[in-house]
């Protein structure tokens, strides 16, 4: 049985797993937050390692404890890189997460997330919108034919995004994150309401690019749910007090980055989330 | 007839639209300052996208209420995504920036921006030598036959590239910003110079492209002249404001993202500046 | 002969030439870093300029009075733009520094730090793991078979790649350089040891990067080997100085920056180093 102490539990052993072992993770991520997802898993006590090229990505996936995959700003490249890392990652079952930015945008990122069903990341992270595009264009439930994704930014809210969320779990047996006000994140029968945060982290650029990848940095030491809730309970405490330190997002994302490096496993166990159902 | 009470009246529109209505931008801009872009175009209110593929140029062009090309790092799919993304904006009638960084470096970047030509960007910004080479380029008055960009700094001053901002405004229809230690707007008919701004903007990488992402974010909002100057303004306020607070160049760009985040429409508007003819 | 005396006055006038000529320094380097990378160059003093493709960097390998290649983030154009660039600079006897990281990753990287053997770098950097698998690769003394390279982090100590160091120094003609907890820089005959340094460099990303970007700018002003050395001292102090004056790695990053432009020649010159040999 699943109660928060257990769950409690399981997030300190992930943060100070990671203090401990300084796990590598690899990375195919986007150029405009690219430095903020480094350094937020260095931040957290993660190494971090990028590439764009398909070998390397092979290479990256082998040698890499986890693994991170954004969409973001797509090169040519990623046509063969993409499909060719999330296989090799599927195949030695290394923990991997998909961020799903700016779903509806382009062809190739059509075809690249349709591709990518079958390798089933551990974890799905992105706003609303983006949740229930991916999971209309995986044809599953609470999915939306129509994408309403606004470049990167969400128009729909975490609430409406939960069946698509629990379907996609369901799918995968990993879990989804959905960002927003409050973040929803469930395996498909566990879902948790994880708060805090800050309103200037939709001031900078990259909040939720870095929280995919350091959700990939937890990842090698907790399950796909624990290691997604732990990213977005230590997002959502460093945001709080962060805020409270700055005027603007300039120090802001400085204070931010200063926060999840500070922050101690039980003060991250102990931000505030609701079990929704069990 | 236009005068300093209606310019600083349209300024003050230009920021309150943005800062209520959150405009989504598209950008296609250099990888070394990328971040920048994207966290300046945040912090006066707007929304930030970038892409590097032909169709995904233009579903952006189409979807973003402005546009900003940025011609610095060219990867090898601008070639196909630059003048495809520029026509798609030319003939939606979409408000766009044409960033001219280190014209005269390479066969595509001379390739592109001759090209660039007829689809007539809304705003065009650069330093003096480069706004010169343009004007060369495009065999306008006013431009160099040699360039004289220095890799991406200036080598001729603000004056002596008026009279290639007026013939490129005129071409254009739109406005021509040439930025230096003195700041020269143009829409062809009227000259501004806008004051301010610091030393520290030259101890950065990314003052200029970031500019022209801000400039891209206030076109949504109001005409490109005034987008223009309405950038510039606020970039001379921040920058000042920012040089008082801090002791070096990594302190100041953390001050002065708080700068433009904080810099109220009034204090925009009346950042100092002189009408040179009308 | 050379003694501790010289080589201070020395590193003084590389430090004074570099900020009283702002010389422009050309860089192909990793997308995760880039940014840092041009604000380093210009907190010490320098221009920076970025691009990817072969006749860009053609034209920059002239233009500029150094370069700094970085085989980080390899894009597929690298193929052509990295041996040609480096063609150019030899041929053109201009100073330049290849960074090795994550060496061993994936088959483009072992063939491109190949083909790079014969235009001999002025000066090569990296970890102590980078650094013999390199000299491995190049079939020199105190080079490893097996990589020990660990995505971008080493797993070798710093006087275990000395032969190695002094291996490839004597083989191009210039200088190597050695980061870790202390840095080992030779031309092939001397060896010094440089001091200082902070924990958070590990905790942020770019350090070495930056650190290899501003090895070219001094490039510009001194030997090989005493550019290398002016660099690894500035970089000692700098981080020493910003690490008693903030508490994590976000704030880490803005105080280096901040500490690298307040840094005098004489306090670089006289941070603490030892002469191995002569």
């Amino acid at each position: 049985m699943i109660d928060k102490k257990g769950i409690q539990n399981q997030i300190i052993q992930a943060v100070e797993t990671v203090k401990a072992k300084n796990p590598m993770v690899g990375s195919i991520t986007n150029t405009v937050t690219i430095n903020l997802v480094a350094n937020a898993q260095l931040a957290v006590g993660g190494a971090a390692a990028m590439v764009y090229l398909p070998d390397e990505g092979e290479f990256l996936a082998k040698a890499a404890e986890a693994f991170y995959i954004n969409v973001g700003t797509l090169l040519p490249i990623y046509e063969q890189t993409l499909p060719h890392t999330a296989k090799v990652l599927h195949e030695a079952r290394k923990p991997w997460v998909l961020d799903t930015v700016a779903v509806g945008i382009g062809s190739l990122r059509t075809q690249l997330l349709r591709q990518l069903k079958e390798y089933k990341p551990s974890i799905i992270r992105g706003n609303a919108s983006e949740i229930m595009a991916l999971a209309g264009l995986w044809g599953l439930e609470g999915g939306t034919e129509q994408s309403n994704v606004r470049g990167v930014d969400a128009t729909d809210s975490v609430s409406a995004a939960r069946p698509a969320a629990v379907a996609m779990a369901r799918w995968t047996g990993g879990a989804v994150a959905v960002s927003g006000k409050t973040d929803l994140i469930t395996d498909g029968y566990i879902t948790v309401l994880s708060h805090g945060g800050s309103d200037f982290m939709e001031r900078i650029t990259g909040a939720g690019c870095s929280l995919g990848g350091v959700m990939a940095v937890y990842a090698t030491a907790a399950s796909p749910f624990i290691a997604a809730l732990t990213a977005h309970a230590v997002y959502n405490l460093a945001g709080s007090r962060a805020e409270k330190k700055v005027s603007g997002p300039g120090s802001f994302q400085v204070q931010f980055l200063d926060e999840l490096y500070k922050a101690s496993a039980e003060d991250i166990a102990y931000n505030p989330f609701d079990i929704e159902k069990v």
